[in-house]
C-alpha cells in the first residue's frame, strides 16, 4: 500500500514557509507532514488587483525561504490569503472595532477569498516555481449586532484575513461557497495536491 | 457577554438523535453541546427522490427519540445525508470493492449531497416540527485507480454515504463545491441555526 504523501511528494520533504496552524492542519489532512520554517521577508506589493497580490505575497515568502535550502532535495510551499468585497481587500483586524466593521461589511451578501500559493522545488533541476490562486465566493447570512460583537467577543476573529475563520463559530451565519472550502480556511490543498502531482517528483 | 448557544437554542437542552461523531463535532464547532441519544428506529422509505429521502429519515429518527422527552423543554435533533450521482443515490459501501466502485463513479465529475434535518421542539406549546434539506455539488478531480485503492486502504471510506469523507484524505481530490460545505461533512449547521434562531426559544 502506498501512503498518500509519497504519492504526492514522492520523496521530497516538504516545508512550508507559513506560521499558519491551520495551513500546517491542512496538509496534515491530506497526509503531509512539512517541516515549518515562516519566512520573515519583507512583504512587498506592486498590485491591486486581490488574485495578484496573494500570488505576489505567495513568491516572495516561497523564495525567502527557498534560499536557505538550495541544492536540497526539498519543496518550499508559500501561501497568502486576502478577503476582498466589492474590489476592497480586507486583511486581519487590527482592533475589536475593526473587526466589528469588517463584519459589518460582509454580512448578508457574497464576498471573495482569494489564496495564492507558490511551491519551489529546491534542489536538482532548475524548476521554475509553480504560482497559483484559487478564488472563493462565501455567502453570509444576514446577521444583527449583537450577534456580531458576540462572535467578535469570541477573540476568534483578530488573526484572520478579513475577521472571521469558516472553521470556528462563524459557521453558524455561512450560507453556503462556490469553489474549494479549503482556499477560505487558507490553503487550497486540493489544487495544491494536483499541482504537486503534475511535477512528477 | 451573551454565548453563541444560549442566543441560538435559548435555554432549551439540545438532544441529537444521531450517532455520528461528525455531526456532534459540527454543533460543537458552532458552540451547541448536546446530548447524544441515537434513534433506533426502523427507518421507513416512501420516496425514489434524494432530498424527500434524507427529509423523511431526518424525521423519523427525530420524533422517535422526541418520543422518550415528550413534556421536557428539549429541542430533538434528527438528520440524514445521502450521496448522489445521475438521481442514483449512494449510502455507505458494504464492502472494499462496492467503495472503489463507487469512487470510480464519483471521480472526475460532479455529484450531490443531500442532508435532510428535522427538529422537534418538545415540551410547552405543540409545535410543529420543522424539516428541511440543503443541497450541495461536489467536483472531483480525475482519480487513478491507484489513488482511489490508497484512499479506500485508509479506512476512511467504510462509514461514510458515497464513499469519502470531504474533512479527510479525500481533500486532496476535491475540486471545490457549491453550496454548504457542512452539509457534505453531515450536517448544515448554518442553515440550522438560522432555523434554530427562527423558532425564538
Amino acid at each position: 500500500m502506498m501512503q498518500q504523501e509519497h504519492m504526492i511528494c514522492g520523496g521530497a520533504r516538504v516545508i512550508l514557509a507559513s506560521a499558519s496552524p491551520r495551513r500546517l492542519e491542512l496538509l496534515h489532512q491530506v497526509g503531509i507532514r512539512p517541516q515549518v520554517e515562516p519566512s520573515r521577508v519583507e512583504e512587498v506589493i506592486t498590485s491591486t488587483a486581490p488574485e495578484q497580490v496573494v500570488m505576489e505575497l505567495s513568491r516572495q515568502k516561497a523564495e525567502d525561504v527557498a534560499g536557505f535550502h538550495a541544492g536540497e532535495k526539498a519543496l518550499v510551499i508559500g501561501a497568502d490569503t486576502v478577503v476582498a468585497a466589492d474590489g476592497q481587500i480586507l486583511g486581519k483586524p487590527k482592533s475589536r472595532e475593526e473587526a466589528v466593521r469588517m463584519l459589518s461589511m460582509l454580512q448578508g451578501r457574497v464576498h471573495q477569498v482569494y489564496t495564492g500559493v507558490t511551491v519551489v522545488a529546491c534542489g536538482g533541476r532548475n524548476r521554475t516555481p509553480v504560482t497559483f490562486f484559487e478564488e472563493t465566493d462565501v455567502w453570509v447570512y444576514p446577521m444583527k449586532p449583537e450577534q456580531i460583537a458576540a462572535y467578535v467577543d469570541t477573540g476568534d476573529p483578530m488573526d484572520k484575513a478579513g475577521a472571521y475563520g469558516i472553521q470556528g463559530q462563524f459557521a453558524a451565519y455561512v450560507k453556503g461557497i462556490s469553489g474549494d472550502y479549503n482556499n477560505v480556511v487558507g490553503l487550497p490543498v486540493g489544487r495544491l495536491c494536483q499541482e504537486l502531482m503534475k511535477l512528477e517528483l
